[in-house]
């Protein structure tokens, strides 16, 4: 499993009980890699004042704490929690953001099972209240982002009824607005907002 | 110290060895009803399709974590981080909320302390990007509650330079806004924010 500091530092760590966990690891870094570009692209879009996006932290449920003499509180036993809602969320220009990232190796489609039932749960509730809602889509083998709506990535989540497991990359290509990369902000996400609210409007 | 889970549990500990402590577990304590209010009306809002604003988890800095076999991952060693932002944040008919819910037991006025820096940058960066935000100031003693828009906080949170230590009651009941408590929400802001956007525009 591998973390990231609020501050951009890793911290990875294996178990050598439990050689199965490799897997898992080399799993975390590789999503880590596209989040710390969108971290950075964060911090980025704050200092230019173009946006104010953050990620949220990770919810723990804490069980035990000590308060050494003279010396910060330490968290002694604390679970991970099922977060309730998307990793990023903030405001542009006036329009509330909120957006969820992720990664595959896959190069012709993204698998379904990167999301989870309650990213979706709140994408919806968020529509509701008209947000702009969207999942930023990485193919880490093809170098290519993509910025695809709420809306599309609902759809496609609910033809998983009808046997749907992912989204092929030519869907993505065709419906959804493509991200180049840059070197700063280097996840450039809010010009394909720009083009996503000239549609909607 | 105490802790709510994001089920809105309590969870409070003591430190035997640290008698000073006591008083910060009565103060957490004290401000985690008020809170526990604010999250019961998120709930709330969240279930009858009025808003989507949900509180941000506490940050941690995780540095130690075991893996058992056959169980989940257990932190054995993480510390408090400073948060970058507001507490809370979400969405409300396309505007996006920002706020920070404060409580005070005095009768006659506010105190700044109970504020800190980086919670008024936070308010200043949203702004900028035209966000609805603003504070929720509770006075425990009084059983009042009233909205203070961000702009009128920072000016006050800005006369600490010439001297303000906190901000009268009359102050906040000529520029607030009162939220009346009520069952179901208990803090039923949204009414607040409505009257806000209102003398805005």
């Amino acid at each position: 499993m591998a973390f990231y500091y609020p501050n951009g530092q890793l911290f990875s760590q294996k178990n050598p009980r439990e050689p199965s966990y490799k897997r898992e690891t080399t799993f975390a870094n590789r999503g880590m890699r596209f989040e710390e570009a969108i971290n950075q692209s964060n911090e980025y879009y704050i200092t230019h004042d173009k946006a104010v996006v953050h990620k949220k932290p990770t919810p723990l449920q804490i069980v035990k704490v000590d308060y050494p003499k003279r010396s910060a509180a330490v968290i002694r036993e604390a679970y991970f929690r099922q977060p309730s809602t998307t990793d990023y969320n903030g405001v542009y220009r006036g329009y509330y953001l909120d957006f969820e990232a992720k990664e595959t190796k896959n190069k012709t489609s993204f698998p379904l099972k990167n999301f989870h039932q309650h990213q979706i749960t709140h994408m919806e509730q968020c529509l509701k209240q008209e947000a702009v809602c969207f999942v930023l889509l990485w193919f880490s083998s093809l170098n290519r982002c993509f910025f695809l709506s709420a809306e599309k990535m609902i759809t496609y989540w609910q033809e998983q009824e009808t046997g749907r497991k992912s989204i092929p990359l030519e869907i993505i290509e065709s419906v959804g607005i493509e991200i180049t990369p840059q070197i700063a902000p280097r996840i450039p996400y809010l010009t394909a907002v720009e083009q996503y609210l000239e549609k909607r409007s």
